[in-house]
């Protein structure tokens, strides 16, 4: 496994999120958010960039696994098959907080923050970031090896880039 | 008007978190978030506690006026007649985020962050939190003078502050 070496900081990611903001903004594209470990850092950050009213519509920070299921309509039987940390989980959340906001393109990131909570097939850093938009749907794992708050930061930035990514390619088209 | 002094900064709201953290635990409660312009900041604070999962459900953030709607039931008429930042709407979103996530108290906020939207009337930095729990409801309103990311701060301070008060209350009765 690759070293993702050393967990951004927060202007790091205000930077970051101000790129998304130019790219979603200049085509016209609109965002929501579903966030598990990340807890609200993903959204914090997106709206720490001024004028991003103009393509984030809101998000939803579903921290309990029954939430997952009620604000997101993510099917219990599929936390229960694979885990709330999980591909099949984050590609569920993306596309359910597609749905319940109404944005072109939607994020998710799941995964184990620690310091408790993970187990040996599930360890401590384990994350899924997901993307879902009119392009289609992308996921990525990834294992922090950080504390809690620099397995936040790292899992918030692997989702901003994810959405870089994405939004690009509709440029491209 | 009282001046609210400078902001406090993050790691400051994640004491304030902590203490909230453990009056919950301690009383068995459950909390959930509703954020408009602090946009997730108020969840990511209170998920920057390891242990934030025995008593955090879950919160929404509803940017949008719209999903101030969809999300969490808040009257369209009462956006209308009191504006999106209103001790009205404040309400309505504590209200409806306690019942949408299923929690024992609710917090809310809803203000002007700035640079932009401020009017005459709801001026860059008005700012309303409110705590929806078992003993009732409550609202505060105070206007910060700093700019976006102060503003930021200072609002989920108060949030937090808010709900200190609020589940105070429920050991004293």
């Amino acid at each position: 496994m690759i070293d993702p070496g050393p967990a951004p900081d927060l202007d790091t990611l205000v930077r970051l999120a101000t790129t998304v903001q130019g790219r979603f903004r200049a085509r016209g594209l609109t965002l929501a958010t579903a966030e598990s470990c990340t807890g609200g850092l993903v959204a914090h950050v997106i709206t720490e960039v001024p004028g991003a009213s103009g393509h984030f519509r809101g998000g939803v920070v579903a921290y309990a696994d029954d939430v997952k299921g009620s604000a997101l309509h993510v099917p219990a039987a599929l936390v229960h098959s694979h885990g709330a940390v999980s591909a099949q989980v984050a590609r569920a959340m993306a596309e359910g907080v597609r749905a319940a906001i109404g944005s072109d393109f939607a994020v998710a990131v799941t995964g184990v923050a620690g310091p408790d909570g993970g187990t040996p097939s599930k360890p401590v850093g384990l994350t899924y970031v997901a993307v879902a938009g009119p392009t289609g749907m992308e996921v990525r794992r990834q294992v922090w090896s950080g504390d809690r708050r620099a397995n936040k930061l790292a899992s918030a930035r692997a989702a901003l880039e994810l959405l870089l990514e994405a939004v690009q390619r509709v440029g491209d088209a």
